[in-house]
């Protein structure tokens, strides 16, 4: 008899990664310090591998607001939002969110994962779904949960995108789904372009704003605002575990669509609320990005600075100005030795291997937040000269295998 | 064309309840007092629709564990457990609950509907995963995002779960998947007869321990310590939203699962980690889970004299008792019916409507905490009584059409 315990094999990669003694992932945060900065392995580390752009989850206000809810409110709600767990706390929240987000309602649930796994009733059995090639992994859950037809258009492709949506057969939905901000690569979708094809041909367009909401746009409510598209965003998802510093996310979209969700989606009927220090902790970051936009400009002048260097030193970094920086490597073995060297040079980078990314084009990820100084990034970069300098890379780099491949990958 | 946003329409039968005034749904606490009691529509609430069982989630220790990590650790670890979100935290809690549940390893997650969509690697292409009819929802799109063929046995029967295991295909693995509690219906499994089959056909057992870890067993491990067979539960998934009074779930089982994982499981790879507060919060329940027995007994005691009170009203209730207690209805609007009358008594049930439950089995679900007192219960009883007597209920259930039809539901 087979055993399905057989399958339980790590993939060969990830053995050679610890034979070699370069495994990067799950190394524990021990403590926290000011400034963007944790003790790992016993040393004091440069955070560069964070999503806390706007650095609020370290920040008093937003510690002092989930502690006081904790202790007024319980350590969590033992139970799910429809039955018993819902706080006034959540409908403040939602009501705040939706109002900043520009739509005319939001739910709140526990996870940015969840949020994204709440579209799924959205994707009807006779409907047509385009998804970007590089949404998150949670979008693609929740098409696999959800019963359209889906199709992927190439990265940002609109022209792909406008050939997919000719498919569409009549008497179904067309549903467009991207992301504001990409997660990997930081860049921005072609929001203006997927807004015309929408137009065009009667398509709702989802965009999941995890990594662009507080950071982007004048008011910081994302990529939409950014690209002065917010009236063509027909549903945006949210995350509370990058700009807002802590857990839990959102969907706004038309009361319609919400009051729908609430009576459908699993992952939000099914499920334990957000504990109100969680809730409390994003309501208050909330109030920050509202009023505070110094702090975009702080994390974004960071990423301009992180580029201008990158770029100095031979690196094909791209032009989009966004505060995650992807450093093309290729080989998955060299970019986990790459991130192994820059830890030992006291900086927490993010190795991005497949499947996060496409086969052949492991990336070290770099990411600065709002409480990194010029200081800090001056000290990123000169690890990452160093480290770079050791492995022969940058003169590699503009044109060479890693950027060949990348272009191939894409086409 | 067809606007994908057309079916987002509500149930009738969610319609039929709004107009009726009798909607159950979301309703919000405003204020969390002592002793298992809330503030809703500014009133007094008895809370007997929570899965607080140990009543931790307002416990003075658990609280201060939660705000002391918060302040320490922030709000939130903006990142994956994969890449920058793992805390020592997370290690220690991983190892003591390992240790406490009687499995080699563990992994812990943002959510307990995470720790079981995290099980889906497990279910391979030529696998049969055998699942108990009423298992969770997150169980099931757990099974829709694994691959392999699902089918359902009938609740609790194991000659149905016999028959099933016979037509697995040689070639490929066998599981079989159970709730230790059931949540809805408080109801054991029979994890005995569960084991057995699972000796004989070389097939794997997964538990989801969600309503019965931190209650059964003489130490508290769950069901399978209460039914004297740990060593036949291959897996145990958790969640902290029940007898550890916050947000958070965890995977147990064999090292070499839990590394398989780490590494493929997309719910624990591509979700933000669980916050310190949580985690600290579970830490510190666990540890009073494993010194404070008299916990388990106080709610078990408790739900003995609400099993017997309502026996004693005319209610065909179960014997199992636990701290879950069924009151079988049937029609979905006079189980509203029955679940407003009870809030205006100043008591907060839960009203369960298919899907939660079978077609035509809508059931109010009462549940009792640790915080519960004898005079608690007493009140919780009367209430049921005053609200039967004015809608003539009690009469008609032992052998009335709900407890019919509920029996033809399952045959």
């Amino acid at each position: 008899m087979t055993d399905a315990f057989d399958k339980c094999r790590l993939p060969q990669e990830i053995e050679a990664l610890r034979a070699s003694g370069v495994y990067p992932y799950y190394l524990p945060v021990e403590e926290r310090l000011q400034y963007g900065e944790v003790v790992m392995d016993g040393r004091r580390v440069l955070m560069a591998g964070s999503n806390d752009y706007l650095a609020l989850s370290n920040d008093p206000r937003v510690k002092a607001a989930g502690a006081d809810a904790l202790r007024r409110l319980g350590a969590g709600n033992s139970g799910s939002r429809v039955l018993n767990g819902t706080l006034t706390l959540h409908h403040t929240l939602e009501g705040e969110l939706a109002d900043f987000l520009g739509h005319e309602a939001a739910m709140v649930v526990s996870t940015g994962y969840q949020a994204n796994l709440a579209l799924a009733p959205l994707f009807g059995p006779r409907d047509l779904l385009l998804a970007d090639r590089h949404i998150h992994a949670s979008l693609i859950e929740a098409a696999r949960l959800g019963q359209a037809k889906l199709r992927r258009y190439r990265h940002n492709d609109t022209a792909h995108l406008g050939r997919l949506l000719e498919t569409a057969e009549p008497g179904g939905g067309r549903l467009i789904l991207t992301e504001g901000m990409f997660s990997v690569t930081g860049d921005l979708c072609d929001l203006p372009g997927i807004a015309d094809l929408a137009d065009r041909h009667g398509a709702r367009v989802i965009v999941d704003s995890a990594h662009d909401v507080g950071l982007l746009g004048p008011r910081g409510s994302g990529a939409a605002e950014h690209h002065g598209r917010q009236s063509a965003v027909d549903v945006q998802t949210v995350t509370f575990s990058k700009c807002f510093g802590t857990l839990g996310g959102a969907v706004a979209a038309p009361r319609q669509v919400i009051d729908y969700l609430r009576h459908s989606a699993r992952a939000a009927l099914f499920s334990a609320s957000l504990p109100a220090a969680c809730a409390a902790a994003a309501l208050t970051a909330l109030h920050i990005i509202r009023t505070e936009p110094e702090r975009r400009r702080r994390v974004l002048a960071s990423a301009g600075r992180l580029r201008t260097g990158l770029s100095a030193l031979g690196f094909d970094v791209p032009a989009h100005g966004m505060p995650t920086v992807p450093l093309q490597i290729g080989d998955g073995l060299l970019c986990c030795r790459f991130w192994t060297e820059l830890f030992q040079e006291g900086i927490l980078a993010n190795a991005m291997l497949p499947p996060s990314v496409p086969e052949g084009r492991a990336l070290i990820r770099l990411s600065v937040t709002a409480a990194h100084t010029d200081a800090h990034v001056d000290r990123l970069l000169e690890a990452v000269a160093a480290v770079a300098g050791r492995l022969g890379l940058p003169a590699r780099t503009p044109g060479g295998p890693a950027a060949r491949r990348s272009r191939r990958t894409d086409a």
